[in-house]
């Protein structure tokens, strides 16, 4: 077990009803102007967005807003947030939505005290120190942004897209989860969330580093109930407790619980943003793509930990070989995925001929020669990959 | 599942020499005056009192210390500690050890801000608002301590064992865990570590709320990664791995996260700390005695849960009745339990009479007339359990 300091201050508060204490939680950090950040239209729609102002109204604040945060956030709404803050003076940012709305956020809140350029630190020119307090009512459960200290941004002359990990800095200071908000999510998009979560856990769970019972047990138990859970839940959207528990899923499946004593691999989840870059995909959808070739590719040198998967997530016989084993594994998270309607090739994706050259010129261009923490990948590796996921 | 606020703002600092961090991790809290709370000889024998003493003298603090706390913690060491902590000007408590002393040091910490008696908010008639900022150095991986907001005091006169529970107020602000400090650890007594925190998360499993899958497979997981390490550590205690992973267990088995979403039970722990008060055994020893008896009996009425642990952690058919598979359940954990050098028995911990009549008698005045999560306890009920533990 690798040493580690894991420190998740978040103040999860969930449960039905729970977007109306926004404003009092607010005013608790201190808040007086409010900027709160959103996407399309649904969260005016459903009415959530006039329910969070009156509770921040009912609190004494003042706020303003900024919505139409797309998916794959760029990074000009970055830039808008953080001049329509540093104009009314906004000293707390509440992000309402999902992972997009909420990178959005943190990266407005560690953008307005900066003198330089935000995308700075997502291209790892400067490291952040400061930032406003970040708060969030999650609609879509998914990216687990509300629970970790990570933003991911894509810059729109070039279409790059890059994360920035803070320790602490980013992690919300609280989440309110409603599961009840994510009845209405479309079939698609609830599947592709829960793709991400898996994801999430899976780069966490490809480590090279051994002697992590605990954090292993903690990654089958959460792949274990989504899987079990992400296929019943698009029978049945508005079944409460379904909902309930893919919510809190997501949350734990990023919050960094899952990679305690180890080192994580990440390779799959940058060869997607590639993907989503370039091609404007759904980043779960991109996931469902690559991750299955990409767990197979580095199985045929490591199978242990798509064996391990296979014996104690999917129930296959560990007597029996360990490639035969990380094969059937890789074999049953594709199944899954397929059960979620997603797509597990290229050409599935809508992509007929994905232009394989540019993408891992790109990825390395983005992320270093070699990447990747269970198996080291290089062009070559990543080519291959690409390749078998056409 | 229920409706539930999670916040653990803990700082885990994790793994070999982190001690050496605690004098900058005070200095980060604004400590300018720690009081070094520690229990017998070991901290100062094994050379760590000493390291620690360095590491805040380093980081330009001044220091107090007062040792000597025993197991099952007693309210005189608390007022010694407060008395001392007002005449010095602490303003920091540093927790070095397990259970009773971090639970002897978070008393002190909300005793010293404090106008009237500490044990005001023990018994129930008080509610903390104010404490001073505790850190924790752990030395028994066991409580769970070191990442809850509780604490459990023993008073000398009429040995009432009461807890007092904070959803924040008393979270220590970090916990450095460096398992190599936990090797000289004696087989006894990380047996009955082992005991406590498998009971922590059965305290939590065992609810009556339904539609809780995530945690579920969470504690699931972490019962099978103990039940695995548990015996291994007896025969190997100077391995780091092991170590390692049942220190984190420990911590995740009591931070709140095994009961996210539901009722708990706690039961079993009531019962125990009768017993542990009356006789001075260890809490664990204790738990291991009272928890198969009281899982034995509240299945009988309700066999879903002893069930479902049997099937998912100990590999019972799931084609089985349920009835068959709870006691399987049962007799399993039993089997743990003495595997780990424990008794399962009033005899087999050396008490031939115990005096049912006061045990019931105290435990009903201590928690009322009915205890229990899972399955309502009346006294009847508790008579019957204690007795099948003789």
């Amino acid at each position: 077990m690798n040493d580690f300091e894991f420190c998740s201050p978040t103040d999860f508060v969930f449960g039905k009803g729970v977007e109306s204490r926004a404003g009092a939680l607010c005013a608790a950090q201190g808040a007086r102007r409010v900027l709160v950040v959103y996407g399309g239209g649904s969260a005016v729609r459903s009415g959530l967005l006039g329910r969070l102002e009156s509770s921040l109204e009912a609190a004494g604040l003042v706020w303003d807003a900024i919505g139409g945060v797309q998916p794959n956030p760029m990074d000009d709404k970055v830039y808008e947030g953080i001049r329509q803050a540093r104009e009314t003076g906004t000293d707390f940012v509440l992000a309402v939505g999902g992972g997009s709305v909420i990178d959005t956020a943190k990266a407005i809140a560690v953008g307005v005290p900066y003198v330089g350029d935000f995308w700075d630190f997502f291209a790892g020119k400067a490291v952040p120190e400061v930032a406003l307090p970040v708060g969030v009512v999650l609609t879509i459960p998914a990216a687990g942004s509300e629970g970790s200290g990570n933003s991911v941004i894509t810059k729109g002359d070039g279409l790059r897209k890059l994360s920035l990990r803070t320790d602490r800095l980013l992690r919300p200071v609280f989440a309110l989860m409603n599961p009840e908000v994510t009845y209405t999510l479309p079939a698609y998009q609830t599947a592709c969330g829960v793709v991400d979560m898996v994801v999430h856990i899976l780069e966490r769970y490809f480590s090279p580093s051994a002697g992590t019972e605990v954090t292993d047990r903690l990654c089958e138990g959460l792949l274990a109930a989504i899987t079990a859970l992400g296929p019943k839940v698009l029978g049945a959207p508005c079944d409460y407790d379904l909902r309930a528990n893919l919510m809190w899923a997501g949350t734990l499946a990023h919050n960094g619980l899952c990679g305690t004593g180890r080192t994580e691999d990440w390779a799959s989840h940058f060869m997607e943003h590639e993907v989503s870059a370039l091609y404007g995909v759904a980043h779960g959808a991109g996931l469902a793509v690559i991750v299955p070739a990409w767990m197979a590719y580095v199985s045929r040198q490591k199978p242990e930990r798509a064996a391990q998967m296979a014996v104690r997530v999917f129930g296959f016989d560990p007597a029996m070989p360990m490639e035969a084993a990380a094969r059937y594994g890789v074999e049953q998270l594709k199944l899954f995925f397929l059960r979620m309607g997603m797509p597990v090739s290229f050409r599935q994706m809508g992509v007929e001929h994905p232009d394989v050259d540019l993408l891992v010129r790109k990825l390395h261009e983005d992320k270093g020669s070699a990447i990747g923490g269970y198996v080291r990948l290089t062009a070559d590796d990543t080519r291959a990959i690409y390749e078998l996921a056409r």
